[in-house]
């Protein structure tokens, strides 16, 4: 089984330093991180705008592997552009830029196609906008939404009420504790949980995903990487591979669930490789799946009800 | 099965303060957080010093549990004392002031029983302390040490003698990392894994830990706590939890190291809610056993090999 995939979410050019190298108006932002490493695992739709000035090759790159670009807006003036500087142990980084551009403006419409998906992911952006994209999705059957901190203190009566028509909140636990005034995570995500969503996913970098819901926690570790380029978009990557798996098998069972975060997480350790989207470019199903059974491994311990300990 | 397990580390008096309030003298140091959890799974025997002024009881306390102090020496003058302030989310602590006492002069004397242990553990005291108790013991099947920043710049050529004889370095990350020059947890564990010991264990605090041998990754998450009093000893608590399920099965075989592990980190979790080694006061194997169960469905999910995603 099958079911349409939607994200709504920015798609910018981002200039990035690490220590290893910078990057210059390289194609980036949610929606795009989001959809490059979904279409690996099925159809993505997208939502949002680009200006003039958007190189056209890389959303073609994109449209190869199946991601429809119909609802992707393209406005007179500049692309929505993102600079940033990461610490040498990439632990941390400096926004040095954000130029809205066409973003600004921006006021998302669905393609009459795009209506009817039932798997939608509202990446970070304004809530009163992905309030906008969810009232044009006729019966969604699963909802995940992405903010972030500027929204929780800028907006959030809107962000409440977003929640309240949310299933799956999946934020940074920084966002999480800010959300919910609470410093320790599992308070946090209960709070979550009070204030409509049934799930939350906290994203924590390095430190793996933990998925939360009123009768279950499941932690996936971050994959162990001896050499990350450049960290951008993991969050995003993990986003796409976790919907597009739950799209793509059509299952929310718990243990279809945990499956997805692992996707997820392999998801985030491709876009950590290289810089901006390339680590996802050329990734297939059989190098996900790879992945997904070192995790099994990482994690695999035998209980011993009956020992002598 | 069964085979000796000896400790040799501080035995101190701590003044810790958190969010939640404070203590005042309690006892502590890596010596009786690692022989409070340890007792729980096999007894302890342990080699130390205290002044005068170290209340009895404590002692006694832990006696009563099964662990052994004829190693414990009681010398003319102040025990060892460390003070500490957490910050309001427990993320960091400053050390606001160390005085050693008698262990200033401490030099470690193993009685004649416990130089047939077969299962050492050099805590967090200076390196050539560490030499020294391995120096008495006979044919030890398994040595973990830790140590700290401070013994990693002042003594560095004596902690990598000190390696050479060490089966698994038990650090942190953040030491790990110096102790390496390279931030990476994963290229320091191979680091160290070139200069002697044939495992690491790398402690990650709220976010569990880490096993790295030559040919395999363990990773186990923190145990998911809504409630964290006092993070003093976890990483030592852990310790004790992880060489005494090693004594107590007598088995180093890769999947017991992985069990031993889990061990560790349910003893952790025991130890970071209460002030002190009062979280691990009371504790039963099976309360233990309860969590190392939680730990399995924390990061349990089954691999999907045949399915369509």
């Amino acid at each position: 089984m099958s079911a349409g995939l939607l994200v709504v979410g920015s798609i910018a050019l981002d200039s990035v330093a690490t220590p290893f190298g910078q990057t210059a108006d390289a194609p980036g932002g949610s929606a795009v991180f989001f959809s490059a490493a979904g279409a690996i695992l099925h159809p993505v739709q997208v939502v949002g705008v680009v200006g003039t000035d958007f190189p056209l090759d890389a959303l073609k790159t994109l449209e190869a592997r199946g991601v429809d670009l119909s609802g992707v807006e393209r406005a007179p003036g500049e692309s929505f552009r993102w600079k940033a500087k990461y610490s040498y142990d990439l632990s941390s980084r400096e926004t040095l830029e954000t130029r809205l551009g066409v973003f600004a403006d921006f006021r998302p419409k669905l393609p009459p196609r795009f209506q009817d998906s039932r798997y939608v992911f509202l990446g970070n952006i304004d809530p009163e906008l992905q309030l906008g994209v969810l009232d044009q999705v006729k019966s969604p059957e699963l909802v995940a939404c992405d903010t972030m901190n500027y929204w929780i203190h800028s907006k959030r009566d809107v962000l409440l009420e977003l929640l309240r028509h949310t299933d799956i909140l999946m934020v940074n636990d920084s966002e999480a504790r800010e959300l919910s005034g609470d410093w320790n995570i599992y308070r946090a995500a209960r709070w979550i949980l009070g204030h409509g969503p049934r799930m939350t996913v906290l994203k924590q970098g390095e430190h793996g995903a933990l998925l939360v819901s009123s009768d279950a926690t499941f932690k996936v570790p971050a994959y162990p990487l001896q050499e990350v380029f450049d960290p951008t978009g993991a969050g995003d990557a993990f986003a796409g591979g976790f919907m597009a798996y739950l799209a793509a098998t059509d299952d929310l069972s718990p243990g279809n669930l945990r499956r997805a975060m692992v996707y997820g997480a392999a998801m985030g350790s491709f876009a950590v490789e290289k810089f901006g989207i390339q680590g996802l470019a050329g990734v297939t199903l059989a190098d996900v799946r790879a992945r997904v059974r070192v995790f099994k491994d990482l994690v695999h311990f035998e209980v011993d009800e009956e020992r002598g300990a």
